[in-house]
């Protein structure tokens, strides 16, 4: 079914509050087989909420509004349905009698402005009459409307355990099976990844997404298939197509991570790692650390941001610090090697390179990275250069770091002629 | 000015990728006095991304349009407006010949994909004609149109640098004066610093919204006034009031970032600081290195996975470890006077602890952590229990080491207070 979803909070359209809740429903109602056309996100305002919902009605099959059903003046949204749907408000009797032997325990106003949550528009069918969660459904000519609370934890109970069976109910014979496969790519820009998948003339039913995710490529692989059809099959064979198109350029698919691909790499390969890092200051080992069990195959590092701790944790020359400078091809070999003794590991990654703002020369803009990788004796650098800011230039440098490894763990040509030392 | 705001993206409305920029944009506009009416979020779909725009068109000032403007075949912004608006698309020459220029380099076909970035809707002024980040700019009936990428930093960076400017340029004698102040605080928990601040009694015109921003507690005090009134002076004393009830509690404001406080102390005070990470992986010192100019009073550290090279690296007795256990006050003590020796600077700070998701005792369960701290012959150790997963336990430490050594820093009675030995 083809549905749309509406947001209603001034804190919202104030930019005050980040809007999650229409996120993770777009994403649950995808996996189920259903269309979202629009997603609207509207401040308190009745007349805007009402034009929203009867626009929605005239050109989707389902609707699903969030926020403003609570007790306080600016929850306007049963307001607005009255007047858009013309449907008056009435007491719920259910939910009145419960807020009254609530009310009762602590207060004796008869206008308590929690008996709001009682009135609701004409045809409302409450979720849980117990009022303990807001919300309700109306079909509105033969559109159902799902209306349910902005609080996060309590709009995805209601969406999983109410929302989602009864929109299955609804048409059951039109629900599409989803089969979706995300390929995650880095170190081939966009538009190559494009050309490159483009000569696979993948046709409908199969559809190709293409995303930048920084610093990665995402690849989205995509049928709507119903079960009877040889959709499956046309979509395994699709992503076989793409897989040998990209090659080792993809690293992992859906929810993979490259810390994690890396480190299932080195674990399978029994050998062990250290890091040193001067201009990434320790990311790389944050990275490479983020994965549970990492101690099972990375000792640790030296954070090495002023030279003379090059030299004193590391070992590195002095004389050729002064000689090539921090930021070059053989102090960041000198690093790896460096590491790689002092931690007694099988491999030692190192990163020296100019972050900026400032430090960048006409020879070594700022940009510039050195990725050192010593394994056993053999030690190969690769000369990098990156744009944007700081915090760009330290998460590429440690990504490459990263991706570089991984190709050198899988033994891919692409790896190994991108990183010989003759290119610094 | 009252604007809308429409993002464009399958990928937005499967709900594959949350849509972060328009609550960034509708934040940024917020604060510069607009209100934003309306939010959509819309697919690759060019009828609907048309029909959006027309409404948009009809009932508000401005309109941003994110996403789209790629060169990949769901790029389909440019598609719609240009039928949606009946201006066809054109190419921008300016566009065109830095992207044959860039394009000689590597290939010779005229019809490269890329070409599709320079063909805009008739009317298009844009933003960079040197093409390295989309965007540009219409006027549809007398209402600014901005278009820009969907990806987050190009977005934010056009929104600040372009759009903001010439917004406020379009009708300068509009609108009220926003006056909005973030206080960030760090290890007092939300609905505390809601009562600390209740007391205060701050009434309308003045507008206090708490939101838990993790790991911190941001406090909004807003005022929306006109140049003409006392809104200024108001806004300014309950910023103090607000200021002297919570006292170092908070850490910063608006844009501060942690690290760029501590660093800022360091500097001030002239002393160099060198770090010690086993649980945190690497997470301190990438935070630290982090602010541009870290090299001015950061010189490095080691990351000690494994228990050997706290030995080795820090000089930390084995026997110590094996009779403590690596996750004690006694070793987090050890660990921050060794890297602080090694290093040879004034202050070290240690973190030590259990991320899990193993690895957890009845005495130190997952998300046990010391932090020490030593400085000058003075050596401190604070013991912490963290709650969450592996990530949040890592940043929690990490963030509660950084605000320590603020303290610290700082002189602050409370830091003081905390952070004695014998609470481990």
């Amino acid at each position: 079914m083809i549905g749309e979803i509406i947001a209603i909070g001034d804190e919202l359209t104030s930019g005050r509050i980040l809007n999650t809740t229409s996120g993770y429903a777009a994403r649950k109602l995808f996996e189920a087989g259903h269309t979202i056309h629009a997603m609207s996100t509207i401040g308190d305002a009745p007349a805007l909420i009402g034009e929203a919902l009867l626009q929605a009605i005239t050109r989707v099959d389902f609707i699903i509004v969030t926020g403003g059903l609570g007790s306080t003046d600016d929850d306007l949204t049963n307001e607005a349905v009255s007047r858009a749907l013309n449907r008056p408000t009435m007491p719920n009797l259910d939910i009145l009698a419960q807020i009254r032997t609530h009310l009762h325990g602590r207060s004796a106003a008869p206008d308590d402005p929690l008996e709001k949550l009682a009135w609701l528009p004409s045809g409302a069918e409450a979720f849980d009459p117990s009022a303990a969660i807001a919300g309700y459904q109306l079909v509105h000519d033969d559109t159902p409307i799902f209306f349910l609370p902005g609080v996060p934890e309590e709009m995805i109970d209601l969406l999983n355990r109410i929302v989602l069976p009864k929109l299955a109910a609804w048409q059951p014979e039109s629900g599409l099976v989803t089969c979706q496969r995300i390929y995650k790519i880095f170190g081939v820009a966009e538009s190559e990844v494009n050309r490159c998948i483009s000569t696979l003339n993948l046709a409908p039913p199969i559809r190709i997404g293409y995303y930048p995710v920084f610093p990665d490529v995402h690849l989205s692989v995509l049928i709507r298939a119903t079960e009877k059809d040889d959709s499956r099959t046309r979509f395994e064979t699709a992503c076989r197509r793409v897989e040998t198109a990209l090659g080792s350029a993809i690293y992992g698919r859906d929810n993979d991570e490259l810390e994690a691909i890396v480190g299932a790499l080195l674990k399978k390969s029994g050998r062990w790692l250290a890091t040193a890092e001067s201009c990434s200051g320790g990311l790389l080992a944050h990275r490479v650390t983020r994965v549970a069990g990492s101690s099972s195959y990375f000792v640790g590092g030296a954070v090495v941001y002023a030279n003379r701790l090059k030299s004193e944790l590391l070992g590195v020359d002095p004389d050729l610090i002064e000689r090539c400078g921090a930021v070059s091809s053989d102090v960041a070999a000198a690093m790896a090697s460096g590491i790689r003794e002092r931690c007694r590991t099988d491999i030692g990654v190192a990163i020296t390179g100019i972050a900026g703002p400032d430090g960048g020369t006409d020879a070594k803009p700022i940009g510039t990275v050195f990725i050192g990788m010593a394994d056993g004796d053999n030690c190969r650098v690769t000369r990098c250069r990156f744009s944007g800011d700081r915090h760009r230039i330290q998460n590429l440098a440690v990504h490459t770091g990263l991706n570089l490894l991984r190709l050198h763990l899988q033994g891919a040509s692409e790896g190994e002629t991108e990183t010989t030392a003759d290119r610094s």
